[in-house]
């Protein structure tokens, strides 16, 4: 931005400033500070934190990532969304195995230490519950975005393809899915088609450079890329080889989709192409007129995002935001744009396009062809609205 | 792998781990676990640490990343090595600011809410201190991959160019450096080129998605893309435009690196490229012979590796190793390939070649010419020794 003033600080102003920023500097204490430490924490000044509801079984609930307070792509660990069914249970690695049966000529038992050894992958993915913005399928439904948007997050993934464990295992040409069951007091349990299976599905036993997290799956959990969260089976104990899916209760009592005709889309695997902007976004206050960064994530379940566009007059005109490098398929990917506000009411908003040609469609859309009670999969366009006072709320109508 | 078994379990075994496993499963306790919380940690059972010196002055001194237990690309915050001069310090972020001054036709203060209005950009970048491995320098000298190369990590840090900032204040012509520095008790500060500083260095605030962490700069630190260490400045308080380099203690008495004639090598700015085995590394124990995969870390400060070959047999014969996408410029690049130990002693060894054709050295080969004293930017090859009993050691001559 060689040409563009951001600041139009006057010359008394910076000169006030700069004594006052130099006797503070002068003020400053210079007595040593803290030592080095073996593991690191966040700054006591740091407040962003995941938001759970006050409920009364608050092992079976979610919570939600901070993203106005996220900057990049990766989430960190400490702030990765949860959706627990039975809570988080406290398993010893050493203890926990892998079983691999059902249609395979060898039926193994893996230990931590024997996945650790195999030839291993890593990559940047999203994982995002089915559920997330379903507050917002019939308008507008939460003040901001962690509460709209926020049962998505992105890691870098460590472990190793599903594939290669089931080759291992010599799994059959009868064998067309898998179930995977964590070792959760609930036994949460989903089928997978095998071709996925042999595809991109990681079985998970680092995050972001360590050990995956308890809330996580701790020490191992399946990443089906690009796939609804709850089919990420977390504290993985068992995959087995089936010859058509398992009906687990998560696939027929939850998880499905209710249309208008009273029939459930059932198996609705794959995350739509979605984005939001973060910044500025619900509950944030623009402090007057001036240059704003509008910035925010776009993802898709398909692959790579290829454009994101924006909106500030509520969808008349559209204009491209800048994506951030690197582009990564099936990852959250950060899109940045300058905005100068005027200081008059506006409607912001993103639109994002994947690899596939998908585009992100209106919320309407989504409800006309899906009606009112499909509330899983919503990845409609989120409006936020700025007030002339600054305020930002939601502008979904 | 298709065609490759990776364990030759006999069909015995299998039926006895098998067993095992669902007596054991039986026996697994179905009570609710921990529920959802605001900011999660790792698990109990987890042990990395960064490792440091029992030293009088725990302040100044360094603590190293655990390479061994590290995955992907991404370094954990909590686990991000660290070289203070002067402690911690604890810094309100509402109250600290950034003074842009010197050479400039508008001196400003930026507050830590201005900064975050502003441009961002986000990069996934190594910092490595300059002083990594020179334990090694001239010969075995530490017994593992922590000690060895443990001060590299690698975060994706988000913030303003700091090209933005100087094009703000109207950076003049005839400033030809910057100096930047410091909010801890030493004042550390290093000059840094105009060209640099034009081109590719962030005033960063965030790390892994999250505010910097405390011993990584919190609340603001300088990120020079590919440059030692210490001239990423943490606490970042002040930088000034300068007609030449400020000529600070830590770029005269500290960071220089004394040659055999007694001169010494001054603003070795920018980090070599490298390489080391992470896995398996010194105190590994491999349990017979068998399928292991070797993974380690490639880095260059010129920009993206291009390649990383492998020996087994002390630099006879070298194979690629496959290399793990993304492959980022100036970021951690993570390297494997499957091995096959046969049981018999092997000495492993990395070397990598970067985007601009540098190729890493031999040791041997920096001390003929830069002789014994040069202690800094030691990047030659890292060999670990594989004794028949699986034992691995330091392979250095």
């Amino acid at each position: 931005m060689p040409s563009r003033r951001w600041f139009l600080t006057s010359v008394g102003a910076a000169t006030a400033a700069l004594a006052q920023w130099r006797s503070a500097a002068m003020a400053q204490v210079r007595s040593l500070g803290a030592p080095v430490s073996g593991y690191g924490n966040r700054a006591g000044f740091e407040r962003a934190l995941r938001l759970f509801p006050n409920t009364r079984t608050p092992e079976a609930t979610a919570s939600l990532t901070p993203l106005r307070d996220s900057y990049g792509i990766i989430t960190p660990s400490s702030l990765h969304f949860e959706r627990h069914h039975g809570g988080v249970p406290e398993i010893d690695p050493a203890a926990h195995n892998l079983m691999v049966h059902g249609l395979v000529d060898r039926p193994l038992v893996f230990t931590m230490d024997e996945l650790k050894r195999m030839p291993a992958a890593s990559r940047v993915l999203f994982i995002e519950c089915s559920g997330n913005s379903s507050s917002e399928w019939l308008g507008a439904g939460a003040p901001s975005v962690q509460r709209t948007h926020g049962l998505t997050s992105c890691s870098e993934w460590t472990g190793v393809w599903l594939s290669t464990l089931l080759r291992e295992c010599g799994v059959r040409a009868s064998a067309s899915w898998v179930l995977a069951e964590g070792a959760d007091a609930v036994r949460m349990a989903r089928s997978l088609p095998m071709a996925k299976a042999m595809d991109d599905v990681l079985i998970a036993y680092a995050q972001n450079g360590e050990a995956l997290r308890p809330e996580q799956g701790y020490p191992l959990r399946l990443v089906a890329a690009g796939w609804e969260g709850n089919v990420n089976v977390k504290w993985l104990r068992r995959v087995e080889a089936l010859d058509g899916p398992a009906m687990t209760r998560w696939e027929t009592a939850r998880y499905t989709d209710l249309m208008p005709d009273g029939k459930a889309r059932q198996f609705t695997f794959v995350m739509d192409a979605k984005s939001v902007i973060t910044a500025p976004s619900g509950g944030d206050t623009l402090r007057g007129p001036g240059v704003y960064e509008i910035s925010g994530l776009a993802w898709s379940g398909r692959g790579a995002i290829r454009r994101v566009d924006l909106t500030i007059d509520g969808g008349v005109t559209w204009l491209p935001a800048e994506l951030q490098a690197p582009v990564l398929p099936r990852a959250h990917t950060r899109f940045r744009w300058s905005w100068r506000w005027d200081g008059r009411e506006a409607l912001i908003a993103s639109r994002c396009e994947d690899e596939s040609g998908y585009v992100q469609p209106r919320r309407q859309d989504l409800v006309r062809e899906r009606g009112a009670n499909s509330g899983y999969h919503q990845n409609g366009i989120q409006a936020w609205k700025v007030a002339a006072t600054g305020a930002v709320t939601n502008g979904n109508a």
